[in-house]
C-alpha cells in the first residue's frame, strides 16, 4: 500500500479539475484517493462524467477512471478519504464557493484552492511560494479565529499574473523598487476553461476584454509582496499596475508585455539579468518536486518566449521572459510567459500543497 | 471611352499589389491602366503570374487579368500610360525604393507611397488625410528643390499606428495635449505580405516581436503630427510613446491596446466619447470616395472591437475604439482597431491619392 | 410604406435566426416585421437579447434592432404580422417542431424550414430550387389533408450537400445516372451554431465526428431526387451514398471530397465540364433574387475551390467545383465547396421562399 | 565513452532533421555525431543555424547544439564519424537525391532516408517495420549490384499512409483480402517543412490539395505489400486505391477517413476489432525502442481519433483508429490517425534503422 498523502480534488471533473489529476498521476507525495464534483454527477465513475470531454491527450489516467465522484456540496464525504483537497470549485456565488471551503476546512481538511473566492479574506494566505512563503505564518490565526485544529484554506491568485509576478518579484527583492507597471496579456483560450471561449468568437480573431481580469491584475499583486502582521497580511501599496487583458486563439500559455518603472534605484538591464538568472525561492532550496529548477528562464532571441515554443518548460512551472529592453516611457520592458494550466492553476495549486506539507501544514 | 485617371501600381504582384487592385476596382476617379513588378514578372499576363497566389476572394479582377506586367525597375515603361503610381515596392534597401520612387516622380510620375522608404524624408508628407492635409503643402519645395515640375513622392505611415492616431488626434484638436501614449498591439498576418508568417509558427501561438514595427510606432507620430515651417515638416516633440508589438493568428485587423497620459488638461470619459463621435477631418468635408462617413467609430458593447467582427466597417476604412475607461497609471485607456490592408495599407494610399487630386497635386 | 412581403422568423436570435436577418436587408421582396424566440427572449428588444453574441460583422442591422421578440411558442402572435415565416426553431425534440410549425400553417402562415423535423414528411417538399421545383406540387396535397387553406411547410436539405448535389444533378439530368457516391466532408464551425464548437475542441484540431450528419447525407438525396406521384413524394433509390463527414478549424464554407460511379452511360471530363458550365435551374430562369447567376462555379487551379477564397463566390450562393479527375475506383472525383451558413441555410431558405413566391405559394 | 553507434543526419536543419534531432536525444543505441546540410549552412555551429526556427519546443538540444554542420553534398566527410546516416535531404531534383544518397552508400554508409527519390528503385526497401520486415532480404541483392560491401540505401514510405497502413496490413495478415480502398485525409501543416505553408493559405481554411500526395497514396500500398522474388521487390497488385488528400489548420497529425472492401471473405466489425487489439509485428516481438507497444490503438469514442488528443500515443508511434463501423457502399469504414513528423517521418526512420540493427545491417 502506498504511503502517499490521499489527496481530494473539489470540481474534478471541470478543466482545472481535469489537470490537477492529469499533474498528479506519479506525484511522489501524493495520490488522488477522492473526486468530487457537482451533484448531477455525483455517483458516476469518473471516466463516465469526463471521457467524452477529456481534455489532456488521449487517455483518463488509470488511477482515477472508475473512482466513483461524490457531491463536492457535502463535505462530509471526504473525511477520512482524504487528508486534504485542491478546490476548483466553481458555484454561482463567491460567498458560496467561501462557505463550502470553509465547510471543508471546518472538518479538518485543508483546502488549497485555485477558486477566487478567498483571494481577499485577511487571513487567507494567497501563495506564490518563489515570493511569499512566509504568508504561511497567518494560517494559525485563521485556524485560531474559527476554532479549527486541522483545517485552513490557501488559495493561489490569478492565472495570467503568474507570467511576470517572479521576475518582477526577483528584482524587488534585490533592491530595486518597481513603482508602476504597465501590463498587457494575450491570454490562452484554456484559461476559460470548457465548453469556454466559443471558436466563432475566437477564430481569426481577438477578444480584448476578460472578465474581472484587469481588475484581479491590478488588485492582486497588493496582497502578494503584503507583509504579515499580527495574523493578518497587510497589502503593500508600492506598486501601481494598470493591465489590459485579451483573449487569443492559443490553446496554452499567457503572454504578457510588460512596462516597469523603478523606484530612485534602477537596475541595468545586465543587472536584471544577472538577478533573473541567478533568482531561487523556498521552493528550489527545499527542492519541492514541482518546483521548476530555475523559475525564471531568460530568452535571448529576438522573438521570443511564444505560447507553443516556450510553455512547456521545466514541466509548465517555470516562467519564461524574454525581449528585455529600455522602455522609452517607463525604465525597462520585457516579455513574460507561462503556462496557465500548469504554473497558472493546478501545477501552481501542487505547488502550494508542497510548501504546504514540507512546512507541516499537511501531513 | 473612360475619363478616369490612369494609375500604375508599382508591386503590383505582392499583397499590397493585389489590395490596389482590388479596392481600385470600380473606383469613380482612378482606373488602373499599368502594372509593374519584379523583372522575372515582367512581360507576362498579370493573372498568370498571381492566380495561384491570389488573396483577395474568389478571381483576380476582369479589368486587370490580361494587363502585361512591366518591369518596375524601369520607370520610362510607366511614362504614358498612367498619370500617377501607387508604389508598393518591396526591393532589397530603402536606399533602391527612395531611388526609384524619385526616378518615377522625375519622370513626371506622381508616387504615392506604401514604402516606408521615403518616410524620414523631409520634404515628404506622411500623411494620414484626417490628420495632416497640411503636410501636402510641402510638395512644392520638394518638387523645387529637385526641378519636377508634375511628380513628387508622398508615403503614407506605419500600418498599425492607424488604430489609433485618428483618436489621439481628435483629442489633441480638441484642445487636449496627449503628452505619452503606451501601446501594446496584436497585429494580423497579412501585415506581413505573402508569403508573410508560416503557418508553423502562429497556429496555436503568438510572436511578441515584428521587426521595426515598435521603432515605427514610436517614432512617426511626431513627424505626423509636426508642423510645416519653410517647406519641410519640424517635427513635434511633444508626445513619447512606448510600443509592444505582437503577431497574432489573425488574418486580418490589427488591434492596439492604449494608455494615455493628458498634459495638464485632462477631459472626462464623456467629453472623449463626444469629441470621438464628432470628429470629421478634411476628406470627409471633401467627401472624398474612400473616406469614412464617421473616422471613429465607438462600441460600446464590453468586449469590443474585434478584428472579425469590426475590420470591415465602412468598407474598411473606419477605425473602431472601444473599451474606454480610465488608466489607473495614466489617464485614460481603449482599444482601438483598423484593417490593416484597407485603412493601414491600401485603402489609406487611395485616400492619400483622392486627397492630392482634390487638391489639385494629381490631375 | 413599403409593398414588400412582411416575414416573420422563428427563432430569430440563433445563428440561422441572424443569417435570415442580415440576408434579408434590402431584399427586393421580403422584409422583416416579425421576430420570434425562446420565451426568456421573448418581450425584449431583439438589439438587446442578441448584440452580445452577434456573428454577423459590427452592428445588428437597423431595421431589426428595436422590434420586439416573441415567444414563439405562441404562433398565435404572428398572425396579422407577416404573411410567413423563417423557421430556425430549435427545440428539444423533432416532434415539438413538427407540431409548432404545423400550428404556424394551421393559422395560414406558411413555413420555410431550415430544420430537419420535417424533412422526412411525405407531403412536405425538401427543396432545392435548382433540382426539384416540381415537389412544390405536393404542397396542395399537404394542405388538402390538413384542411389548411393558406399555410404549408416547406423545408430545405442538411447544409452539407449543398456542396455538390447541383452539380450531381446537373450530370444526372444531362442523362448520366449517378449510382454511387463518397463523400468525405471538411465542414465548418459555423454549421454548428452559437456557442456550437469550444475552440478547445477545434484549435489545432480536427474532429472526425458531426453528430447525425453522416446519416442525413447517405438518406436525403433520396427524397431530393424524388418523383411526385399522387400528392408525394416517392423515393429515388438508384443513388447509393457513403459518407465521411469531420469537423475542421474554419469559419464557414464547408467543402466536400466526392468520388462518383455512373451506370452504363459514362461522361467524359470535357464533357462533365461542359454540363456543370452550361447548368441553369428554374432560379435562374426566373431570375430570383437570391439565384445565382451560374450555380456551379469550375475551379481549373490545382488547389481549390478553398473556403476562405471560395465561399463568398455570387454572394455565398453559388457552388464551386474543382480538382475534376478521373478516379481510380469510380469513375470521376471533384472537390466541391458551398457557404454553409448561406447556400446551405439561411440564403438557401431565402431561396426557396423566393420560388414559392414565384409559383404562387406565397403572397 | 558511449558505446552507442554513432549517426549522421543528412539534412539536418530542416523540419525533419530537427525531429531527427530531437527523437534521438537519449536513444538508447543511436548517438548523433555527425550533421550536415547545404553548403551555405555548412561550417557554422548547429545552434545558430536553426536557433532562429527551431520548432521542437523550447531549445536546440544540449547535445548538437555547438556540433559544426558539414556539406551534406559531400559524401567523404563523413566517413569516419558516423556509422551511418538518417537521410532528410531535400534537394532540386530526385535524381540528385539518388546520386547523393547512393554516394554515401558507396563509402560504406548506409542510409536510413524518408527522402522519396529511391522508393521506386526495385533493390531498395521502402519500410513499414511492422508490415514488411521481410524486404530487408532485398539489401544483399542491392548490395551485390552496386558492388558495396557495407553499405546501402532503405527507405520510408509516404507520411500519411502510415495512419491506416497498418491496420490495413493487420486484417490483410489475418486472412481477409483487401481490395478496394477510399481514402480522404487531412493533413497538418508540419507535414509540407518549414516555413512550408503560408498562415495566409491555411487560416480559417483548408486546401483540398497536395502536390503529388494523392499518387504517392495511390502507388505505394503495391511495394509495401510486395514480395521479394529474386533479390527484388515484386508489387502487389490486389489492392486498388483511391485518395483525396486535403492540408488542414492541425500542427501534427494526420487524420484519414478509409472505406475498405475485402475479397469474399469478409470479418465481422467485432473480427476486426479483436485482429487490430491484437495485432503486433516484429518491432514488437525484437522490443525495438522505438516500437510501440501497441501498434494500432483502438478508441471507441463517437468523435475519435483527434490530432490534439491522440497524436502523441506512445510517444507518437502508434496508430489510432476509430469509428469503425459498416459503409454503406464498401464494407467497412473507419478513421486513422497517426503522428506525421514522428510515425510518418522521423520516428518511422528511427523504427527502420532500429530494425536494420536489430537485423545485422546496421553495426
Amino acid at each position: 500500500m502506498s504511503d502517499k498523502i490521499p489527496v481530494g480534488i473539489l470540481g474534478a471533473t471541470g478543466a482545472v479539475g481535469q489537470n490537477y489529476i492529469n499533474l498528479l498521476e506519479n506525484h511522489p507525495w501524493f495520490e488522488v484517493t477522492y473526486l468530487a464534483a457537482s451533484p448531477r454527477s455525483a455517483g458516476k465513475a469518473y471516466k463516465d462524467v469526463v471521457e467524452s470531454r477529456w481534455l489532456l491527450g488521449a487517455n483518463v489516467p488509470e488511477r482515477v477512471r472508475d473512482l466513483v465522484v461524490e457531491d463536492a456540496n457535502d463535505p462530509s464525504k471526504a473525511v477520512g478519504r482524504c487528508r486534504f483537497v485542491f478546490s476548483a470549485l466553481e458555484l454561482d456565488s463567491k460567498d458560496e464557493i467561501k462557505a463550502l471551503e470553509n465547510a471543508y476546512a471546518s472538518l479538518g481538511i485543508p483546502v488549497v484552492s485555485n477558486a477566487s473566492a478567498h483571494r481577499w479574506t485577511e487571513d487567507v494566505p494567497m501563495l506564490i511560494p518563489e515570493i511569499n512563503p512566509d504568508h504561511l505564518a497567518v494560517i494559525d490565526a485563521q485556524r485560531k479565529s474559527h476554532g479549527w485544529d486541522r483545517g485552513f484554506v490557501a488559495v493561489k491568485p490569478n492565472c495570467s499574473i503568474q507570467s511576470y509576478m517572479i521576475p518582477v518579484y526577483a528584482l524587488m527583492k534585490a533592491g530595486y523598487e518597481v513603482k508602476r507597471m504597465f501590463v498587457s496579456t494575450m491570454q490562452a483560450v484554456s484559461g476559460a476553461g470548457y465548453p469556454g471561449v466559443p471558436s466563432l468568437d475566437i477564430l481569426d480573431n481577438v477578444v480584448p476584454y476578460i472578465g474581472g481580469e484587469e481588475e484581479k491584475t491590478e488588485r492582486e499583486p497588493a496582497k502578494i509582496f503584503g507583509k504579515v502582521v499580527g495574523g493578518k497580511i497587510v497589502n503593500f501599496d508600492g506598486l501601481k499596475v494598470a493591465a489590459h487583458c485579451n483573449r487569443v486563439p492559443v490553446i496554452n500559455g499567457h503572454v504578457a508585455c510588460v512596462s516597469l518603472e523603478f523606484g530612485d534605484k534602477k537596475p541595468s538591464l545586465a543587472e536584471i539579468e544577472r538577478i533573473w538568472a541567478e533568482f531561487r525561492g523556498l521552493p528550489q532550496e527545499l527542492n519541492l518536486p514541482f518546483a521548476p529548477d530555475r523559475p525564471i528562464i531568460i530568452r535571448h532571441e529576438p522573438n521570443r518566449p511564444q505560447p507553443r515554443r516556450d510553455r512547456d518548460e521545466d514541466k509548465g512551472m517555470a516562467v519564461s521572459v524574454g525581449r528585455l529592453r529600455e522602455c522609452p516611457l517607463f525604465d525597462v520592458r520585457f516579455v513574460g510567459l507561462s503556462h496557465n494550466t500548469v504554473r497558472g492553476a493546478a501545477g501552481g495549486g501542487i505547488l502550494n500543497a508542497e510548501l504546504l506539507k514540507a512546512k507541516g501544514y499537511i501531513a
